[in-house]
């Protein structure tokens, strides 16, 4: 049986790190590699690659990964490893707009988001029905000043029994502890509703819309602990004129914030995204 | 003889403006109306019309005053009257960057910018055989902190001398005083290499490389007193990624601030743009 | 009570149409216009006009009617009218792709689109759970080759009965009978998922992948006679590199045909589209 | 003193080929690998790959076509080989419509297009003050039916003289003959001035605005005998409207012409486009 599996890198840049990894998969292990991507920073001295293969060997986690440790520590490699027969599993953050989490609950039903959707969180009760069509287990956690740690601690107990990889702020509208972010670093992916850095922080749109711009954008991103100001992974923009009014930017808004978090997930769904120096590489 | 002209009005709204306009230049002043184009800022109240028209009258801009004035009155109109056999008298500001410079004068020859391009001034040499070549005076007048006072005032002893309608700044790395700027009000004309409002100020590209953006770009707007913080005309994005290093910003930068810049220029010169509440209005 | 109502105006040009209409709507009708916005194409000697107005009258159908047909009939005007507070009846026709249709049963739910979702017609069954949980009547009509014609009968009889305005082809993967396209001229809008009229008929992204093509596109149009030969109401683009197979390409071009689709549904059900010429004229 | 150099790969992919040429680039080679990019085409079974290196040996054609070919011959490479101190040496054909041209000739002196600017041809005499300007040698040869068979063949001789190794087609209005294109197979960059494959031939704008399209294009790709049917590099579009006439269309495009063929050739430069099966593979 043929195992494909995706090995994502990041190191000090150095000599003969594409053949030293090449070699390994290719004549130590035995694997055919399906796609492989470098990229180099320069100016910082780092290389990154994302290399696809696929073998006929019995690889599991453990085995890859007691093979590859060796030549791992001789050239100092920061890695990581995911077989890709072993989906990971998601959770959504959800408010009252549910533009997002319909977009990404059709995405996943079509195969587009290949992962195991666990669970969606909301403070509001609209998004139920959404949730149960699709077959995806909904919690109601409402949300106040006085609640807000309790209930936080309840999400991380849900997110825990559930071994979620991969939390998606589909338009959701509490700000989350530092706590919770460091529980899931470079696992919580947020859509912004402007081009960020324009626009930080609340009512982006009405910001937006004040200053006279003529394009308006949609941001998504790793969250950190500092709002708004985590590892962009995609923007996009669509032009406004003057006969676009406070409602049309928030309704042509909706279209871009449902591309780039969809995009984000996907793209983080298939090992392409490594992140740096508060950046983002895209293996495309 | 046919004369052909364009009327820019803005006033507060109220009901039968469209209807007295056009009574008038149809039934009163004979016209033959080419295009009009109004637009209503319903949360300002506020009401803002283009009217292009020909007339077989002879018609100057005192006999059109003349006739409009009782109307324009009775209905509080703010309103500007250019007739377009009057090309408008412009001058360029650059420094040593000199893309725009040279897509500006490439588009003035073919006939994209009608208008009288009456003198470039720079800080630098540079841009001298650009300007020889395609014939347009040049002034090179250098500036220091101690001789930045001076030479403004030449400056505007110049635009005066030239009866100067119009400012373009195409990478003038300079900052102009708040007493020149109000020397021309919405008839300066600055290119920003930022998606304003994001990096504003020094360096923009450096910020957007180190911020990890997705998207770079450009915008066109009017210089009022506050630093990038007037009138946006026309902003442009461009896509990039991780193999795209400070060096490619800028270059693929360039072809955005030469895009939105043109498009700003060519725009202002149909009379196309009216400015409010620190947005721009763009008749298309 | 106010009443809030759209006039579409195609007709040949003349001198004082603008001020005519306006004065009408002023002066007789006692009307507010709310937007107004005109085309002209010089070239064919055509102009078209949307005015949007309210009025605190009593106003239906037949005494507008009868009101401006006195008018109408001395201008030689080609016009429609309709009141805002009569929502257009949409069709919704789907085979087994169902993005689009997911896509526009939920802008229908948030408002994005007012109008009464009377049916939603599939030669599959695949459509039946979604139209089922927005609440939309579905009617699952299979189609072979020997009952194709009796099923477009069944067709027509179902939208005669629902008195249908709108039949939207949301990857309806059957085509027309041209009797069937003439019963509802302008009146039926097909999503074609290629840069119309690059790569018409079928298998589009087939085609544009062989051809090598750097950006894929869809186009929403209006349906004649002539397969793909229709009114073109709204395309867009996405960029495809060599990392793009077949399958990404598909999966890309999806969000493109539920843009494209929506917008014009959109501006369909707003009245903000003429058509002349095989081309359309969108009045944002 | 170093030397850099790029290696493009083209071969029917096999397991083994990243690992082989790698260590023979760092191993046998000693060289360090700047930058290395693949792609396969499953569908066919085919490989391709740039590596863009530095040495310090004393690195030239002959020495390293020497070492290289063994490897390369075992593993059926296809490839070519180039130092980076050898511009290439670039000729372009030009007719009356100038903006393509202007543009190339101030992206090469800014450092934008590293090559050797040898001549530019013309069937006008348009093109001369700017190429005197820029200090390119200008050959005026005007083509008339019954010469056209012998400029040809001039040309083809000026092309020998100067060893030129890409034309750049910046809107040159005549057709090359298949014997002309045979001479320089992928060596011959145009752009069209539509979308391809929409609106091949002539009058690429009047086409488009016939059928009311609402994005204008451009193309740039690499001259095949067959009419507008070569590999296409690089595409890109603009929004248009219906108020946007005929004119406007030809303005809009040459903004789209001048920025697509200018990647091109910026790319060609770069040694970043392979092509195969009618297609271009462009490595970022």
């Amino acid at each position: 049986m043929t195992t494909t599996a995706v090995l994502l890198i990041d190191c000090p840049d150095r000599k003969g790190l594409v053949a030293a990894i090449a070699n390994f998969l290719v004549h130590e292990y035995d694997a055919n590699v399906l796609n492989a991507d470098q990229h180099q920073d320069a100016a910082l001295g780092l290389f990154f690659m994302r290399v696809e293969f696929a073998t006929d060997r019995s690889c599991d986690d453990a085995s890859f990964r007691a093979a590859f440790a060796p030549l791992a520590a001789a050239l100092n490699l920061h890695w990581t490893f995911t077989l890709q027969s072993k989906p990971l599993k998601v959770a959504i953050f959800v408010s009252h707009y549910l533009h997002c989490l319909a977009d990404l609950l059709h995405r996943h039903q079509t195969g587009e988001l290949p992962c195991t959707l666990s669970l969606i969180i909301s403070n509001h009760e609209s998004a139920r029905p959404l949730s149960e069509f699709y077959g995806i287990p909904f919690h109601f956690t409402p949300v106040t000043p006085a609640t807000k740690e309790a209930v936080e601690a309840h999400h991380l107990d849900l997110l825990a029994a559930n071994n979620i990889d991969l939390i998606v702020l589909a338009r959701y509208m509490q700000i989350l502890s530092s706590r919770f972010v460091q529980a899931y670093p470079l696992k919580i992916i947020n859509v912004h509703h402007s081009f960020l850095p324009a626009f930080t922080g609340a009512k982006p749109y009405h910001a937006a819309f004040a200053r006279g711009v003529k394009l308006i954008g949609a941001t998504s991103h790793y969250v950190t602990a500092e709002l708004d100001e985590g590892p962009i992974i995609e923007q996009d923009v669509t032009r406004v004129s003057q006969s676009d009014q406070l409602p049309h930017l928030i309704q042509k808004g909706r279209d871009l914030e449902r591309l780039v978090l969809s995009r984000a997930v996907r793209w983080h769904l298939a090992h392409r995204i490594l992140s740096y120096a508060n950046k983002t590489v895209i293996f495309s």
